[in-house]
């Protein structure tokens, strides 16, 4: 912790395939902002880590992540207990003149540190707001605003970026010299989460339209 | 550990929205493989716990997990180091008639447990196809077969299924019964990890062809 963002520290450095290393602010911000869910490492009982799958979203310097008050898993990370959140993003598949050389192509953000609960109803509805407009721009403003009580049953812990670092790789393969030289095609398959067309919960009637920032958020998604 | 598989130990129970807990193996292994990536979770110096993107397989009661042999993190999960990979499926966006009840539709499996490394020559040419078909089928007996040097340069890590869970949130919103009256839009925007066209590395000859299992990867994977 403490390190000057956008430098390395011992830590976040990235020791397997450094040359894919990216620490600038820009560059994680960017990966942070795209990506729609994060995975959450905190130990549990016993020293067992766990992996679980979190929405989150960036407000500045720092990610929110958001849980359930019930979660055991929380409650330890809003103790303090150590966390790491990352985010990946998946790219294409690489398919290589070799199967050792063959891999994927993504964006991935890792963030180490210590996150603290944000506790107070103010701190909670505008976490919530970042966390909403991370989910589907505009729909905060557009639903039902929360209530004190679904305040109380949320936790939204705030991870600073004081200790993060992305991994990227694109492009076509690198395959061993020798290699280049065989009959084999090689290439990048791409991969992108795509939406498809809004689908209205049956209960909704059916003269009322998509509202437009629905229809916005599916079509930026649409490849 | 030791747990029956398909019953849910006291580690794997999914305690949160507990509705959406799935313990058969056999809904388990469809979400397993139809992933691309794993998160690992290991705990490394300070316990500070590390999530790690991984590539990963599952071969019949175990998943394989791919790393390098120079990652201290692989290094002490091969140790014995317990660990959980994650492996998390995004289906749609689910927006909700209130921020609170928004949420994503996902299929998600948590895999806890020690994992040994797979040491033996032929044990990781057996696991690299493995591995390989997850990725792109067909491409390890299509592509240059792995070398003596390339397999003492990779690690594998074979984790039993026995404690393992899933959780499932699929179909339109639950909102609060008051909030159905309200003349807000509800519903889901789907989404899936999609395919583009083939973009084949520039060193290949500009008539050599797509090969098939690469077409077929890509048509599969189209929306």
């Amino acid at each position: 912790m403490g390190a000057v963002m956008g430098a390395p520290t011992r830590r976040t450095r990235v020791r397997r395939e450094p040359e894919y290393g990216v620490y600038d602010r820009a560059a994680i911000d960017a990966i942070l902002d795209e990506g729609l869910v994060g995975h959450l490492g905190v130990i549990g009982d016993g020293g067992q880590p766990f992996v679980l799958p979190v929405g989150y979203g960036r407000d500045g310097d720092d990610v929110l992540v958001h849980g359930s008050t019930a979660s055991r898993l929380f409650r330890a990370a809003a103790a303090g207990a150590p966390v790491c959140l990352t985010v990946t993003l998946l790219d294409g598949v690489v398919l290589a003149r070799s199967t050792f050389s063959s891999t994927m192509n993504y964006r991935s953000v890792v963030v180490l540190g210590t996150a603290t609960a944000v506790t107070d109803e103010a701190g909670k509805l505008a976490a919530l707001r970042c966390l909403s407009e991370r989910l589907a721009p505009g729909h905060f403003d557009y639903s039902r605003a929360p209530l004190p009580q679904e305040l109380k049953a949320t936790t939204v812990l705030r991870l600073p970026l004081t200790e993060a670092s992305a991994k990227v790789r694109r492009g076509p393969p690198h395959d061993e010299a020798d290699d280049y030289d065989l009959p084999i095609w090689a290439g990048v398959v791409p991969l992108a989460l795509t939406a498809g067309q809004p689908e209205p919960d049956p209960a909704v009637p059916p003269d009322r339209p998509t509202p437009p920032h629905v229809r916005e958020w599916a079509r930026r998604r649409t490849r």
